[in-house]
């Protein structure tokens, strides 16, 4: 491993999701083999804003022209943090300059985009690039160990999927815009930003792919307080005059998986209580699991082989050496948190570079993703009634 | 009360359902202040057997011919506990014959019969008579608490509701047919034996009706071996050939409120490891509740007006002494059980005959949650389309 | 069974224990093959009172001198409700007078008290006489299915048994004085109120005698409202003046068990939320138990032999069929409550008595926990110092 | 801030707990405004892995030879995490060198050596130099949250505090020796360990002295396979003759609070199922608490001033903006980790030498914990009599 080159980074974006991926960038290698990897560039609009995010981030330098980084010989890898409606831009050029590319979740604000970003990434496979989009809960070791017990058929075949991502934080009126409660910046609201995650998980998690969705969208709240900065953090900062939000609050869908099993979905930002709860129930003929992102470090596992006056679901406490990537950080009982599932992404990224093996999640799985949420749009127009979703 | 006269109670039937109102009119003296009853007549179909039933749940006489004993003059009270099919007809007659009437839910098996009996149910209110369909969940202290921290406004303006009811006593395939699997006999499967709690649940506790849904059903097992009794209890007892199954396994919905609240609904006797889960979650602006049948002495509430930085779901242990019923029971903190919820309803038909008041849940009720069921099915006929509830 | 004598029971005390003793006569022969039983007198001090709550709970009779019932032919059982102080007194004169005893716990209110009653009763039971003390947290079928799990050899040898009892109903120092706060009719206030009961179900499930303790007791509020009516409920009607309080609020202690296992034991009346917060935890070398009783249908169970990292507590909801006494009552996640567990007592006790089989908890069982009070009181009076339990 | 000198750092010991502390350094200005900070020097006693180790962690230089780098001109702060026998010698030569010093809990294996390390640190305070011991449990937030509920007096007078902390993993007899299971490196072992921070966290959550405690110890398994590394992890490596375990198992204790509180306090390595469960309750007469490090991010709060039939425990989820520490994290809802306990600590310590104010916890805390710890070895020699602590 020693011999294998440095990997050099440039992030562009240092909100939320900058923050989050730089801590993941500068921590990989104390925890995991990977590839000497250093933090080259943050890039942002503001000179001096982006100056200060990369000295407390750890990046050795800032800048604020993105085309001119990734044309840079010395940066090896673009991660793209900015709004969505900046992926296919900067991630599609990144490509043809030859970068690998992270993309923040979810892929695009569109299938169309999305389906450009994959045919640029398939020309460049074929050179050796790689990329991904970063569901990052697939990194949630709970999730992993999910996934291995329906993939070894403990759940046996599957009846019912129930999975939902609850958060309050627009519950206030008062809470006013920001990108993400625009169409033009973020394509969708809780659909694209919530709905991406649980329509990823459900099909990695039970290996099988949504055929059809009946579903719909809503708006509780059809205006807001405007003036926000416009690149900050999740929340704006208010003030100003009312201004219409342009996305949803809240989407929903009945999904059918491709071997048969029932699927409901649904996400919201105003269910009052629920910070960040995503939640997965798997329901199989032979065993069933629950999970809660709340208590990350927790899955719970129903298992029809146990005896009988003896079953229950069990409280798996995921943080034991023997559990994926949990080896890499403390002895068994002391969890981890949030932001460890962006270091397990990237030393798995990273390896597939050196390795050369495909990475993942990958772009066709980020689109397959967007076809989902596109029919549950369409679905809302049209009554709820069901539509296939495209392949 | 002492002047108040002897109601004497004739039930019909002796299963899961004869068994439960049993040992409510058996109980439900001791621990409130009713109208003196008594256990007159249990009824069923094989003379020997429901003679064994009456002795042992405590009735004066058994018979099996329930067209008589409703014609009697020492009867005052009819408790049907009859599969769904004989409801309407028992019903009916009944309240013909002046008596005061408990079905048990739901109401019918179709739209049709529960038209016919709140027709018969209105004409013997005017002369007098009461009648209740047996939502009995709405006499879960917990969930009586829940509705009235609803309709103080301690939620404020709601947002969303979840529903579920999860079973898993057909997830083997080789559980036999019963009469709970035959249409003719059970109208439908999980949908009304389920779906008819829930949504009578969301009604109450909400104090709104459900004025669309987009729904669907579907039945995993097609076939299951025959051979049942016919009479017995939740399970048959199997052996015979294999024999078509003509309801549905699970069914599902999303409603809207008339307030514009979202309502996910989800039934299902195939979820492994969920024995009696019936959860409901409301949402509302200011505050929310959170509640699970297998845990029934429990209630979560979220108040909004808690202090920044102190908000959380709290588990109110609803055995206190100024909580609703419990008052009857034990001190704080003994729990009471399922069959408990079948003594309040008791207690307030009782009463509600003695003061002449509207007696609760109404056949309105059933019929209104009969229409959501039959809803649900005709979107689920239409590819999910929603489709309004009939008023 | 036909031919079995009806068994003609008299109960004596019908405050909150005399309630839950009556529910628990009247209905044992609904749900367990059990000799007849009749609810044959209800004895207290005021007649009028005492003729009231023998209608109400069912009893053909009333009276008001109890040593004119122990004698009278036509009754088979002396069912001992009254406090603590005349216990040994009636007990005694009944099993003198040919009768069979429950008594309510603890057996007595001191050892002396006692080891006379286990002198009578050994007496009585070479007469075919039956007794027993009412530990009825030994018939929560989570609890017995704890107890088969370790004498089944499934949690290996015990390292740690941690048990208390928290309640909170003495929190408010305006809770005024009652029989169960004064030293000459409780014996003792929360140690032999809640520590017997701890101290029972540790002996109980682990199938080992307590050795030794150290322990200590204390009394947080030493003087409350007096004028409480005497024989009422748990709480007392306040209003008079201050009162010395001559029991201990709270008691607790470490004991070893005779496999070398280390117990905690703690019991309070004032730890604010916990409403009847008894919990058992064991540690074995191979499994794990835990158990509360204000979710008294659940036991968790930790299986050292479950696969490497799908080890977990798992949560039996112990509402099933082939679950110790619950095939009596509801279908699979019914639960049951907190006074089910007399209903189960009476009819081991009972069928003991039918069959002449040994009767448990027995008042061997009985004297064995009030030495281990006993040996906490004065290990309190010894700074804690630990002593030895007598034999 | 920007002209506060940097902070350069020399951390001695690299294996588990170096680990945690040097992820601590390296992330600590990425998230909170403190002084500049360096991770200058690793130090540890094998050249090769310390260098390698050094690489990993992010530590510019390695060394071995700790009494040279405390002597060096470029260190300012000395991070102690070698085993327990060595805190007295560098601590107190680091002080003596003019260093600030974090010392790894427990502050020593004895009480003697604390005293001396305490004198060390206040001839050190009177040249401005700052030392802490790492109690990191204080930097949890939700236990922070927990200690301001106490000190603004919404517990109200306080009645229980109950403080456990198992683990399991020595309940496998073949789990090898390390130097955590001697005595002369150890000091003790589940009772210093473990007992250290419950003992420190009881006092620091109540505000509150421990004034006299009872206790025992116990050894379950008395000898284990040899042959470990010596300085590797948790485990050793085993797989040599058996060697005789010179330390507890697991410890306990009775105490009294200043205030009257009754304190419990048990630790364990051998609760099977227990990863890293500590747990701390605190019962007042106005409010309880009640905490478990494996689900670090929760505090459950019971407030008395809740509306009667409204109260109950509240799940807190403690990872909002107002919440100590947590604003420098994620959004709401995104829980944090168990190492971020030590970020915080740091942060704290790092701008207490900034600002020059008292920093905590101080070797006098971590005196104190010491003379409680001996007050349980000395009770337990005593048959558990209490044992008054030292001042």
């Amino acid at each position: 491993m020693a011999s294998y080159k440095t990997l050099r980074v440039a992030a562009i974006g240092y909100a939320f999701m900058g923050k989050a991926h730089s801590q993941a960038w500068r921590n990989v290698a104390a925890y995991f083999d990977v590839p000497p990897v250093e933090q080259a560039v943050l890039v942002g609009r503001n000179a001096e804003h982006v100056a200060a995010a990369a000295a407390r981030f750890g990046w050795a330098e800032s800048a604020t022209d993105w085309r001119e980084v990734i044309q840079r010989d010395d940066i090896d890898i673009i991660d793209v943090c900015a709004p969505g409606n900046m992926h296919a831009e900067i991630a599609i050029a990144a490509l043809e300059a030859g970068k690998h590319v992270v993309v923040e979740k979810p892929i695009a604000n569109s299938v169309e985009e999305a389906e450009r970003m994959l045919a640029a990434f398939e020309a460049a496979s074929a050179r050796g690039q790689h990329a991904i989009v970063n569901f990052n809960y697939r990194r949630v070791p709970a999730i992993e160990v999910a996934r291995r017990l329906v993939a070894d058929g403990r759940l046996g075949p599957l009846h019912h999927v129930r999975a939902s991502y609850l958060q309050d934080w627009l519950n206030d009126p008062a809470t006013p815009m920001s990108w993400r409660l625009r169409r033009e910046t973020a394509g969708s609201g809780a659909l694209g930003d919530l709905g991406s995650h649980i329509a990823d998980l459900v099909q990695h998690v039970t290996g099988e792919s949504i055929d059809a969705v009946s579903g719909g969208v809503t708006t509780f709240i059809g205006e807001r307080p405007g003036g926000d900065s416009g690149d900050g953090g999740i929340k704006g900062t208010g003030g100003g005059a009312l201004e219409k939000v342009t996305v949803d609050d809240a989407a929903w869908g009945t999904a059918h998986l491709s071997g048969g099993a029932v699927v409901q979905l649904e996400v919201t930002r105003l269910a009052l209580g629920c910070k960040n709860a995503m939640t997965l129930e798997v329901y199989g003929e032979r065993g069933s699991i629950r999970f809660d992102l709340e208590n990350l470090n927790e899955l719970w596992f129903f298992d029809g082989a146990d005896g009988a006056g003896e079953q229950g679901f069990r409280r798996i406490l995921v943080t034991e050496a023997d559990h994926p990537w949990v080896g890499a950080w403390w002895p068994d009982g002391h969890i981890i948190g949030w932001e460890h599932t962006f270091v397990h992404q990237f030393a798995e990224f990273l390896n597939s570079i050196r390795d050369d093996t495909p990475s993942s999640p990958s772009f066709a799985d980020g689109l397959r993703v967007q076809r989902v949420l596109a029919a549950i749009e369409e679905s809302s127009r049209r009554s709820s009634q069901a539509v296939r979703v495209a392949e």
